[in-house]
């Protein structure tokens, strides 16, 4: 099998560059041909040389002409750069037929990611992005229990990605008035909710198939002198009129990472906290509690599909990450053949747009004095 | 030293009565003199028998007068019958100048118990209810340490109370119609805010200090048949603006009474859970998680009284609901030397009061569509 | 149903005194009618006021004669005095025909213990020993699991006992030296092994059915300079030639009363652990790791009736001991109707005799440079 | 800086030469140029392509040959292949220069190993082996609190390593006989002990400098009727008689790859087990457990290092292994500019000589009926 060529613009600095460029790589179905890492020429160069990428660009503009023309040209692009730039990058390269993985969000507004959406659409191409958290095993297990009707009927969902960032950077007595995180420019109207809350949003949608319909969000400042909101938290309602709740916060002492998402039913609920990605808490009602492991023969065969080292062996962020990818190149490969549906699941603009949705009715509905706003 | 004596009413049915004898005599402070427990009159006859009680009365009206009359009466007494009668047996006996130490709710609805709480106040009487949780020894030990600003100040408040027993009973395919659990006129308008809800009201205040000064909530009446909601969620906003989440739910698998607690301060955070309760989750701000357990000569002495046996020897709900009466008896033993503030926190008929305004604010939000609504 | 009357020797000072005084009295079938709490007089006195305590004895060798002539003296005795009393008082009381509850060790060596086993069986009177961990709820279930063949053949067998008092009491400067739990005089030959190492022995064997056939041991004295070793390590063989190992330790930093019994068969594996005794940890192969609960349906009927409150209300220590005395008082109860075997298993002089043979043994091997040792 | 250049043998089948390989590269300080990776010609050159490996050879034989007269030829070789060609193919590399990074067991005998590195030391190369577990990033911070006294003087220490692969072949019917883990003459002597035991022991060593002196083992075959060994308990004595348990087993049902290391100090004790490798449970004496977790700055920096991640995301397997590679291509490095000490401990040939002591200790004592047998 040919390996598929991709690039990467951005992903220079910081880790997530390399995180997408591993996950890319994980299964050995792609190739890391062209990039364009940095603007600054000496990082550029110094990240391809370190990435023995052959086709090292000075501007994405460049790259998408070039490799656009080029019969051995990029099959996808990567997008790792900040946000308020991953609209016009995915543009160029929609334009030229590549097909685009960006990181989250998929671009800084609404109307942007619509625009996108609509162009790969009418291009006929793929447009990834990466939110993250669906792609470990155990959620897409969760998702298989779901619909196969393990828990009955959902009647309520609870989720909450808590982080403690924003204090420890409070309290490091660094400027954060100086960080791109804290600039509405770079990243738009919002920080709490778009970094992180719309990953939930997501999470949610990936494991149980339910679309939200509508939102009342309160929004805060912690610290209140910061530009942009560092918590929020909401009362959900999903089609078919599920309720839930949600938090979202940059401000929790305590926790990292800690993405948990609950899907309670009427025979059974499900659990699954990032702190401990490879355990999967299910209780089926007037059972004991079960606690499901990946990799083993017990789980649908989707699931336990997404391991790639037997039970017993750490996975973690990298590998959910590269099954983004596997589903996201798997599906390039069947369109090969013709039209095709994704054999696995990823996220895609669809998914970014709704997100975006999901921003803008939060903030909408906190400045309103927190009232339902539909998405 | 003399012990006091005190008389129960009801109790005779269920656990619940048990657990009240258990909690008021773990202490030895206090002897069951006196009961009318159930309107069976061999129901009554039996538990009086059984728990050796000398007088056994058949009405809590005889009861009342006739204790309030005799030199050695009772000191206080323990209502342990349906909601619906709290109000009337309370009465009784407060206007014969005894004490009386209520299963919660105080009343069944505002009115009664703002009425029950100015009659106290007019007799000198005490006036306890049995709000359970936050009569562990490490909610104690995180009240201290919020106190002392050990997390700095509180940004953040997250509390839920799932439980399954609902789905459980529906599942059994008994008739829940029948339970007197599902009768507005037995317990109220309400079943979960007013069952569980309060628990979690009254939780936070005994934790933090903070008062509720208004809800934004939404209640759903899970599975729809029944007459009462069984789900309800909600957003909170305390005294000086810190905002918070509530969750509180009987229709929720693979909980059984998962009470959690977690503050954030913008310091550090305090998490328990009723799962677990001999652990208290301690972050300080950059610090590892924290565990703390029970009797350890770290904690501060207000906490370290309040478990009885050496570290590493599990107590549990008995312990905490004695841990009620151990502050009531020794606040009436106080009195004797004059007026007297209690030495040892426990929930009284303001805290009764408040958690009837919570949940009166609470089904008025859900009704008008989910409002913030002032307690 | 008439209540039965028992006395208690000792147990006016530290907490196991009224540990035993709580397990007694928690299913309200007995009475505490007689007692001899101290060799101090004035905390004697004071000890049978504050436990309403009708017949107070100066010495227990009066009590004993005085109850043993009584019409309406005492059923049954609770010894809680320190170890090297424990044969004299027993003598005593069995002597007059009354039944013994015994704090741990039955004796202070295998041969008053075989001495009681032997009178109370010509008396015909039943001699409970207080090991508590057996009695915990779940640990009941997991020994219906094994019966019932759920692990299949057990292949292995794992425990410890760590706790960090030696620890804490050399760090906090107290001379260990004074203290009576450092003097063999007291409490015989071996600190950690008969203190601790006995509870586990009793513990496999009541959640097993095995009983253990020969010992390997090494043990430590840390610090150096004690008298008594406080770490011990073995390796165990079992009926039928099941392997185990066994730790217990008193300089074990970081744990309470952290009793850990895990059992392996092989198609299944139980384990429980002392600090969160509301769970047993249940994997069948091959499939999820199952988490137990109190007082579910799912429980074998014998397991479910040994708690008193309803799922999700945290029990511990003094109902452990409760359920002791619970089936110790129900096997004197049906031993008035004749012949009878205990309805409810409890800890037994016969398990008290084979503990002392369990020290002995461990003993025995590791002064012989840890080799095999038969009990 | 220039990249090194390394080959593999073997690794065309299982996992774990992809696990090797993604070790090697996850730095980008090596590149895979060349490869023998497996006897099956088609096995062997689909693996080539798919993993974009130019010198793709027949034998090993072959390669090591081509390789040592090239001068862009490897710098360094992974062995990946079964146990009892881990020898010869080790010996060939060495012999023409190239240092060596072999799957454990360095051989299938001490002399091979002992032979292996005198040879290694004889020509001055490098020789590695892949004990994973003690190349977590909080196993590293276990060492640095050890060496800095955070736990005092060690008096104790647990560990154990369970699995139920063993239990889980057999229940599916599969023959273990036709398995190459069940024979002799591919794997050496034992099963358990071997394979598992032996990452115990480095994992210890790893952990806190202390070096075992001699053990006392028990070995059990279960099922009973396959040719090896599946379970081993043993009391270990390490230098300075600080005393410790092992237990490894393949027959545990309910376990995964379920390392567990407990170090016990007379100030704290360290925990950290497999299955949850983003935590260190840390006891300070008399102050509340702490939990720490990776990339945080209350770690020593070399602990620090070896996450590639911020803090809150997962690393596993993946990426323990690639802390082996990078101390192990660091130390190539270092080695260039002189002789040197490596940078960063890595597990050696002198820790795989002493695994096969171990093994050999072990089974020695075992079958002389369990006494100390030094190593």
């Amino acid at each position: 099998m040919q390996k598929l060529r991709f690039g990467m613009v951005g992903g220079g600095g910081g880790f997530i560059g390399n995180v997408h460029r591993h996950g890319a790589l994980d299964d050995d179905l792609a190739v890391l041909t062209a990039g364009c890492f940095s603007r600054d020429l000496g990082k550029n160069r110094a990240c391809a040389e370190k990435w023995d990428v052959p086709r090292c660009y000075v501007s994405y503009e460049e790259m998408a002409e070039r490799e656009g023309q080029r019969e051995d040209g990029i099959d996808f692009v990567t997008i790792a750069t900040p946000n308020n730039t991953h609209y016009a990058i995915a543009k160029s390269f929609l334009e030229r037929g590549i097909h685009v993985l960006s990181d989250k969000p998929a671009a800084l507004n609404l109307e942007q990611a619509q625009e996108l959406e609509a162009l790969a659409a009418e291009k006929g191409l793929l447009f990834g992005v990466s939110y993250t958290y669906a792609n470990y095993a155990l959620i897409r297990q969760a998702r298989n229990m779901v619909e196969h009707g393990e828990i009955g009927k959902i009647i309520n969902i609870m989720c909450e990605y808590p982080q403690d960032w924003v204090l420890m950077t409070v309290a490091s007595g660094q400027s954060v008035h100086g960080s791109w995180r804290f600039q509405p420019e770079i990243i738009g109207n919002s920080l709490c909710v778009a970094d992180i809350g719309t990953h939930l949003e997501y999470l949610v949608t990936a494991a149980t198939g339910l679309e939200l319909e509508k939102v009342l969000c309160a929004v805060q400042t912690i610290p209140e002198d910061l530009p942009l909101e560092t918590n929020a938290q909401m009362l959900l309602r999903y089609a078919g009129g599920v309720p839930g709740m949600m938090w979202a916060s940059q401000v929790a002492a305590g926790h990292e990472c800690s993405v948990s998402l609950r899907i309670y039913g009427d025979k059974g609920s499900i659990a699954w906290n990032h702190d401990t990605p490879m355990q999967l808490r299910v209780a089926k009602l007037g059972r004991p509690v079960q606690i499901y492991t990946p990799e083993r023969d017990y789980l649908y065969p989707e699931a336990k599909a997404l391991t790639r080292l037997p039970y017993g062996h750490p996975e973690g962020f990298y590998e959910a990450f590269a099954n983004i990818y596997r589903g996201f190149i798997r599906h390039i490969l069947a369109l090969r053949q013709g039209p095709a549906a994704a054999e696995y699941p990823y996220p895609t603009i669809r998914d970014g747009v709704r997100g975006l949705k999901f921003v803008r009715a939060c903030l909408e509905s906190s400045r309103r004095g927190s009232v339902w706003v539909h998405l």
